[in-house]
């Protein structure tokens, strides 16, 4: 079978990574006899927006729907477009329009990658952060009123259905039962956002009881992301809704040295569309266009892709060659204190694969 | 002047930090000159409620609303009684009735104290964590539609008023002036949660003209937690809504190692009704009991109740104090690496003040 990738560089940083991401990609795929098509897109960019007045064209779901995966950079140019326009012109909607109701990201430490944790060594921390990607605190619920006045006032919704949690939820139990230590942490702040959040945490007890090999616990979301800081160790697969898990897969990300190297899934995991698989950093407007981006987060994101189109061991390869890489810390970039330029980067993982 | 303080241990190691703080309050206060009377109350906590199937006596505003300050331990015990009715009924009653708006907390990095960063030392991280404490995520406004149906959804509103923004922007933006770094961080995440937040952010801006003097800037909440753990030198003065505030108020502290020395402040400017003083950990059930406790997070609350009233000298002479207890190492608490008891570890913080 050959996969067709819709590939999508997007803004900044995000041109820079992709070509090191395919170079990666294509090498893993030869060794393994993994057929990759890659159809190439420039919406959903800046640069496209500037020609047309608008992040994509109207038939974007005509042209990229029907690929097996979206291979994505990074979108968002602040000072040139809102976020308002960009994020929600294309990331967004494909999380919405494709119904990516995961987010997942891993959170590892990796060899060679000093840690901003003192006493942490690889092995420590490894985990995955789940994240309801599609409702919850990222609604379009709300409005003002009373503008320009002493009574004006704003407010947004929070919305939680039964059938995106109860999804998302699955999604997460269904991976701590699959890993050796079959346990579920859930992202809750019940005592505090007294409606929305003790009905995510009466789903996830009604889940739990389909699921009984898992060990479960729960953490207000306050104390949670402390417990990143000081017992990352306890953690395994952690659960959280649209906005908790923004936050936790930004920090455990740091936790582990950089968010330049982590990736991230946008999944579909009933497969009537594709998913998007792109580096948690964005499109870092500060250091584009120098070529000293690390490439790491966007070839980690390609491994993801392979993983979920079931070619693990290509999948692997990838992260085998990233971790070696890293522990040889010979070619790196700026962000690791080194200063290797992305393409070095790119090139030096090419090479470790096998 | 004689001040009256209202002195509410509340459940748990609450009972068992405030003795201490207390002793400390005293030793302070006689050395400074200033006369202190406590008021005892037994209510907000799980004993009261047993009692009288209430957490606080009907009349609970007259018997401390006229205090000039309440001095409180921790409040809430799962096991035994929901956080909705205890939280609910105690604590955030008070920031709602006395309008406390503000939650001020410190994060410092304490001689002494092993951080969990590495290569971290005292100086190095130092800032306040501005918190809005009355509105925002923490809203009673939302509900439930078709209950145990595929179709079930739950919401929840985040509200924001003109009155309650400005207000904890201006509170955050003086104490900003009032610094040496003269520097603000707000926190947002106008990019996801696409009606409130970007509210927030044009009150900012707005507030920021007032202020010339002051720098400013704001980051998305995701990555902003993951700066705590990065870049926590970057940091002097960070506001926050009632949620966002939550989290970087506990991460922070995290950070500096241990939330158990942690204080706050519940803080009503205006200055019309009491503030409440508490230490940030809870009521923590699992070493209740045990005389294990750190007070220091009680005590290092006492000095910012004393610095509210006005009484800085002997404020200061509590937060002197800790210090040199901490950086000493030898009367240290359990979650410290010492063995200590509380007593023992309040007697010597009131030991040191001078
Ligand atoms: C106990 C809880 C409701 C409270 C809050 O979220 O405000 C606590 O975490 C705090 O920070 O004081
Ligand atoms: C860019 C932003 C809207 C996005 C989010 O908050 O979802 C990003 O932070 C992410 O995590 O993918």
């Amino acid at each position: 079978k050959q996969y067709r990738i819709a590939v999508i560089p997007g803004d900044g940083i995000g041109k820079e990574v992709m070509p090191e991401g395919l170079r990666v990609l294509e090498t893993a795929a030869k060794k393994h006899g993994v057929s990759l098509h890659f159809d190439h897109f420039d919406f959903s960019s800046w640069d496209y927006y500037e020609k047309h007045g608008q992040m994509m064209p109207d038939d974007w779901k005509d042209q990229i729907g029907k690929h097996d995966a979206i291979y994505f950079g990074a979108v968002g140019w602040p000072a040139k477009i809102p976020d308002h326009v960009s994020l929600w012109g294309s990331l967004i909607k494909f999380r919405r329009e494709f119904d990516q109701y995961v987010n997942l990201r891993p959170v590892r430490l990796m060899p060679g990658v000093p840690s901003p944790l003192a006493n942490r060594k690889p092995g420590d921390i490894d985990f995955w952060v789940v994240r309801e990607n599609t409702e919850g605190e990222y609604s379009s619920v709300g409005g003002r009123m009373f503008p320009d006045t002493d009574r004006e006032f704003v407010t947004q919704q929070t919305v939680m259905t039964r059938i995106g949690v109860d999804r998302i939820l699955k999604f997460a139990f269904e991976l701590a039962q699959s890993r050796p230590k079959k346990h579920l942490t859930s992202a809750t702040k019940s005592n505090g956002i007294s409606i929305t959040m003790p009905y995510w945490d009466e789903r996830v007890e009604a889940m739990a009881k389909k699921y009984p090999s898992v060990k479960w616990d729960k953490y207000h979301i306050d104390i949670l992301t402390a417990n990143f800081v000081l017992h990352p160790d306890w953690f395994d697969v952690v659960v959280g809704s649209n906005l908790f898990g923004d936050i936790l897969s930004d920090l455990g990300p740091a936790c582990t040295g950089t968010i330049g190297i982590a990736p991230s899934g946008n999944i579909n995991p009933d497969g009537n569309f594709p998913s998007v698989f792109e580096p948690v950093h964005g499109s870092a407007p500060d250091i584009a266009g120098q070529g000293i981006a690390n490439p790491i987060g966007a070839i980690w994101s390609g491994a993801m892709m392979l993983e979920h189109l079931g070619e693990k061991k290509a999948g692997k390869s990838i992260v085998d060659a990233i971790e070696r890489t890293l522990a040889e810390r010979t070619l790196r970039t700026k962000d690791l204190g080194g200063n290797a330029d992305t393409t070095a980067c790119g090139k030096a993982v090419a090479d470790m694969v096998d």
